[in-house]
């Protein structure tokens, strides 16, 4: 194109995604640590036939599944969406509306349009250190800079680290391009960690303290993947520190269900930012497929969603613990550390004495010759972070496909030490 | 919000749609000749289902089709849709690539896409008078500039005077700021006009002689809802003035098919272009929902889509009439004019003698109050546009409601004269 098409954005490095899908695609048998994909074998495909085929059988056939919804998504949906987070932050009922919910096209939406309507160009968000690294690709997409939050070793935001940060941002006066502190609280993606009750009462205090306006974008992605018994954390939007904060919490209908319906939701507790996301919704879109929530809707309401999530996160535990032990003490002996996660999709690993197993490393090219790929865990930091960390995912392998995977990546291990 | 979220394109007013949903919601009494949704009654939603089964059915259940897909869209799915319009541009085979073609969320995505890739805030993009007015509020919200094209009394653009004002803008320099055209080319939402084989030809000329790399978004949402022969006039991609004129060409699988599984297409003849798009999609919800390409993958080749499509076709003509004939001789009489479309969802009439029929004006009150709604005519004008048209859509309503809304709306125009 021509040169006048230059502009703030469009030159865009190729996505990390990009890449790694490239790496797939070349080689359909290099086994899939890194893809953030669902287990297929447990896909609902006869769940979602039978909830589709009720619909269509009651009321002579509702066709009007079918037909365009609204931008904001439809009003049974968000009701039940509003409970089920009461529900999850023991919350009374009728603590949360309805209306300050909105569905999109999976969470992923929701955290664009959220740094669409909070940022311009040259504004700052805070991160944790690891993040979700498309979640830096939206902002390095939309000129956004990512600030990392000081963190502990245990994982959790430094909240002593953080109230001087702001500090010294008001100071310089750079307090006013901070538009919003971005956490992934349960079970994250990377890290499988999950933000830890004082942490997340101290960041909201010090936001509070700070007065300085910076939204909350809480992504609670995995958060309906626990293991065993459920993270008793609450969300920023039950916790009172986070009052005077503009929070929107995120999370999606896909990761626990059906990946390809792409359904996801958010609830934004201040009324103006939730009006201009719809309203960019509204020009991006105009409303998730009506059909697919529709079908999610009624699953929530006759429990199919809820019998399946349940059998899911068995699924998940057991995969998680067939990687875990198949790593294992080997991996152990090499200097190799990871914590076993309570949910989610990942085991978040680090390399002994700092060994780099970035993108463009020895260690994670030999793994793609090897047969088995992963994600270079440098792409999960903002500025620079380490490259010894490595983010496998167990979601999409099956259990002996696993144990290969562990078993490719263990030989690489073994040759390349520092 | 603090004051500090102000900015570029946030400042929202409130949508034009959204007043309208807002009409609509309060008066459930109101027949809707507004709404461009499609016929309630003809939605396939047994087809639908028996498609969905048949791919459940068939290798014991391909549940991937419920796994995430790919951030370009389904493979198959872009192969039958280059031959789609390969056919319908009366090409060879092969004359289009799959590798050209992506999926998104509707065309909106792909409209949405395409101007945030071309243009930053304060450029410029030429748009028919009258033009669709969902595009109007995209470039509101990403602080672009339409200007509108110089049109000739028969619904073309004026190519003699398109040819002036691209000399005067290259004078003035501001040819540098204009990143694109924009043309709603078949059946065009609102004024059901199809761009002339002459006109489309004479702007491609005209383009390529101002060499000022001004690309080309061709919408063709309604292409193939034609009522009796399809219009035989090419798409851009098939003209050759456009050859040097980065073009990309949208339409969707929705209003022809079934709304609700929201998918659209665009093929675009640029590589960098196409990428840019790409990489903010997979910013923004890396893929559209695989279930529903699935599902439409499966209807285009099996001939269910084609088959519905056919009966769509005869019942939007039949609505069209009944429209059409309900308004009629009395419409006629009172002074106000109209076309008769060839396709699409839309009877785009003029009010006699200039008279107001915009968002404000007594008329559209009156018809609110007597229970008819539409969308006022001054709302698909770029600046300050004539505010003596309505647009009449037939898509929702059946043939009894079409010709009720109708009476309603000759009272009102009784009443209610210059």
């Amino acid at each position: 194109m021509p040169a006048k098409y230059s502009k703030i954005g469009s030159i865009q490095q190729e996505s990390d995604i990009a890449r790694l899908m490239a790496d797939a695609l070349e080689r359909p048998d290099i086994l899939n640590l890194a893809a953030g994909f669902t287990d297929n074998a447990s896909l609902p495909l006869n769940e979602v036939l039978s909830i589709a085929n009720d619909l269509a059988r009651e009321n002579g056939g509702d066709r009007s599944i079918l037909q365009y919804g609204t931008n904001q998504g439809r009003s049974g949906l968000r009701e039940i969406l509003s409970k089920r987070i009461e529900k999850a932050d023991l919350k009374p009922e009728e603590s949360y509306s309805a209306s300050n919910v909105f569905i999109a096209n999976g969470s992923q939406q929701i955290l664009y349009l959220a740094v669409q309507t909070l940022c311009n160009p040259g504004d700052i968000i805070l991160v944790e250190q690891p993040t979700y690294f498309v979640f830096l690709e939206v902002l390095r997409g939309l000129g956004v800079t990512p600030m990392p939050l000081p963190m502990m070793d245990d994982g959790d935001v430094d909240v002593d680290e953080l109230r001087m940060l702001l500090d010294k941002l008001k100071d310089s006066g750079e307090i006013e391009k901070v538009k919003a502190v971005y956490l992934v609280s349960y079970y994250a993606n990377p890290s499988g960690h999950s933000i830890s009750v004082n942490a997340k009462k101290g960041i909201g205090h010090v936001l509070n303290e700070a007065n300085a306006g910076i939204a909350v974008i809480e992504d609670a992605a995995y958060r309906e993947l626990h293991f065993q018994a459920p993270n008793e954390v609450s969300s920023c939007l039950a916790i009172e520190d986070y009052e005077n904060s503009p929070v929107l919490y995120t999370s999606t209908l896909t990761k626990p269900f059906a990946s390809g319906l792409k359904v996801g939701y958010g609830y934004c507790s201040d009324r103006d930012w939730l009006q201009r996301m719809l309203s960019i919704k509204g020009q991006q879109d105009f409303g998730t497929s009506n059909f697919n929530q529709a079908i999610l809707e009624r699953g929530l309401e006759d429990g199919i969603f809820d019998v399946h999530l349940l059998s899911l996160r068995k699924n998940y535990h057991l995969k998680m613990k067939c990687l875990h032990e198949a790593l294992g003490g080997e991996l152990g002996a090499l200097g190799w550390t990871w914590a076993e996660p309570d949910g989610g999709l990942y085991i978040w690993a680090r390399s002994p004495n700092g060994m780099d197993t970035g993108f463009d490393s020895n260690f994670h090219r030999d793994c793609i010759k090897n047969g088995v790929m992963y994600v270079p865990g440098d792409l999960c930091f903002s500025l620079g972070g380490p490259s010894d960390r490595v983010r496998l995912s167990f979601g999409v392998l099956d259990l002996d496909e696993i144990e290969e995977a562990a078993y490719r990546f263990l030989e690489v291990a073994k040759r390349i030490t520092l």
